[in-house]
């Protein structure tokens, strides 16, 4: 390349660099932000709400700092079944801290636990499952249980897939974490999940940092333990982040509405009904598990089977549909399931 | 200048731009970040603090992610005397309202406020301030109460400086506020005041953005008005974030423990504590008001009279200088309290 040249080039790079915008569309050739989503229209639904809010001087500009994305965690950024994850920890710990509590051998529900009675566990329902989370969710610090939670997701395995669980996050999905993020959003997780639970992984797993993280909690109490303060969980609800719960702890936490909200079950509704009753462009998502062979296949329609855990009703599907959510449907929307290839059905 | 001198300047541009940490130290040659501290043993602890901190390989160096800086607000980012300016708020909408209570013409603490009976409100105690915060901070949707709050901000004026109340934010602390965010750290609010009242303000005034305002906080409930969702606040206090709440509240919202803390009461000694005993560098901080010219004096120590407003014990300042926190006395080592020439005193 002679010198002549190189100075034309440097004057086209200049000249594209100054009035680029104007010329081409620059966005045109990257690359696709959105890879392991197929062409469709909630992909194509996604971008453009993307350009739309992020087009400055366009009619629905948002400003950056007013750009908030919200996520449900359970069934929308990573599975779900066959129970939460963070069920599956409670057992473990159940099993784990059972040399401590002699009385859990014949005390419902951890009896069926220990026994590996799944049955006799599900009987217990609701209340077994808060008694069981109340047992090990409790009477540490802050501190330890952040380790054992962290000691738990390096070890155990999917029943299913026998891999991590963090390996069972969703690649379509952080895919949009960050095409989000590269668009100046702030990423948000708001899930009826516990807010320790999850911290002790969002920030790797997802790149969100603790402070964006929204979570059902319990009561801290601050205690002084050899002249050193620590916080001791406590075994009394503070918050229940799900359903109503969400829209109150986004408020509550993040004082902003979010422009872009997504979910997979009937506990994201007033999340996506709120997210919708903003002024300006919003975009309202729910996944939809259609795949029994890559994941699971659990809904209102299309003869899929009802699931106690994230259920999506057929009222909800109603509704996404008239109001024009946007739905991933597992099955056709998304090349890719998890991450790599690590996980095998 | 000729052409020759003129490069001769640019090619001494470059290389102290390539090679100037190595060469001379250019911040030292930075105007002072904190213009309004007087020098002395709080500032300089300030400066060296952040240094240690975001030096690249050096033994005290904090990654950006966890610069996690907390403030109290009342008395140590703005005004707190005569009473706390969301007190005046709540005494203000209680004239404002009184037409829709008849009741109140009767009843405690209310008929006092009416009656302008200053000594009759302060004799119902906390006991009335909560009865006269419940019922100025509740009943309403989230949106109209904020749009209440600024309603109020922008008009009604400080007793005795006769200025907006958002004029009497202390400019050392403003400065210190922006020093940290261009140090990379993120700055947060942790108060025992309302977080929906100092959301209201606290973009605009500190530069600090709602999700990062931790406050007390009242039950809301999600209902839909008209097939809209709508967050009603409930006469029902969900969290009070003083005292223990504060580090109880850090851990809730932040999910990190801050390396840098700063209050200016008894309200503030478990988030100085709670900052304190994590590992590495600290800063704590208190703001000692003893300026009864320009502000107010009030504390424990040099013959100044107690408060019931922001207390600050004798024991807390014992602990503070034992544990060689920084203090910063207004009188000594702010050169100027409030932005601007607003307030005169």
């Amino acid at each position: 390349m002679t010198m002549l040249s190189r100075r034309t080039v440097l004057a086209a790079v200049l000249a594209l660099g100054l009035f680029g915008g104007a010329v081409v569309d620059v966005r045109a050739a990257d690359p696709d932000p959105l890879p392991s989503w197929n062409h469709g229209p909630t992909k194509q639904s996604i971008l453009d709400f993307v350009a739309a809010v992020t087009k400055e001087g366009g009619p629905d500009y948002v400003a950056p700092a007013e750009r908030v994305a919200t996520f449900d965690n359970d069934g929308t950024l990573w599975i779900e079944q066959p129970i939460y994850n963070q069920f599956a920890f409670a057992i473990d710990r159940v099993k784990a801290t059972s040399n401590q509590h002699p009385e859990w051998k014949t005390k419902e529900p951890f009896a069926s636990i220990l026994k590996g009675d799944l049955k006799g566990l599900a009987a217990s329902g609701e209340k077994g499952m808060v008694e069981i989370v109340a047992a090990t969710h409790s009477g540490m610090t802050t501190t330890d249980f952040n380790k054992e939670v962290k000691e738990w997701l390096a070890i155990a395995k999917h029943p299913r897939f026998k891999v991590l669980y963090t390996d069972l996050v969703y690649q379509p999905m952080i895919e949009l974490l960050d095409y989000l993020r590269a668009n100046g959003f702030k990423t948000f997780i708001v899930s009826g999940g516990g807010v320790e639970f999850m911290r002790a992984f969002a920030d790797k797993t997802y790149g969100i940092p603790p402070e964006q993280v929204i979570g059902s909690s319990g009561v801290t109490e601050y205690q002084m333990w050899d002249a050193s303060p620590v916080l001791i969980k406590m075994p009394k609800v503070l918050f229940v982040d799900d359903g109503p719960g969400k829209p109150e702890g986004i408020d509550h936490f993040i004082g902003r509405r979010p422009i872009f909200a997504f979910g997979n079950s009937n506990g994201d509704k007033e999340m996506l009904e709120w997210t919708a009753a903003g002024d300006g462009l919003r975009f309202m998502g729910l996944v939809y598990h259609t795949d029994a062979e890559r994941e699971y296949a659990y809904g209102p329609a299309d003869g899929l089977p009802d699931s106690k855990v994230g259920t999506f009703s057929q009222a909800l599907m109603d509704e996404a549909t008239g109001k024009g959510w946007g739905i991933a449907n597992m099955k056709n929307d998304w090349k890719t399931i998890f991450p790599g290839a690590k996980a095998a059905p």
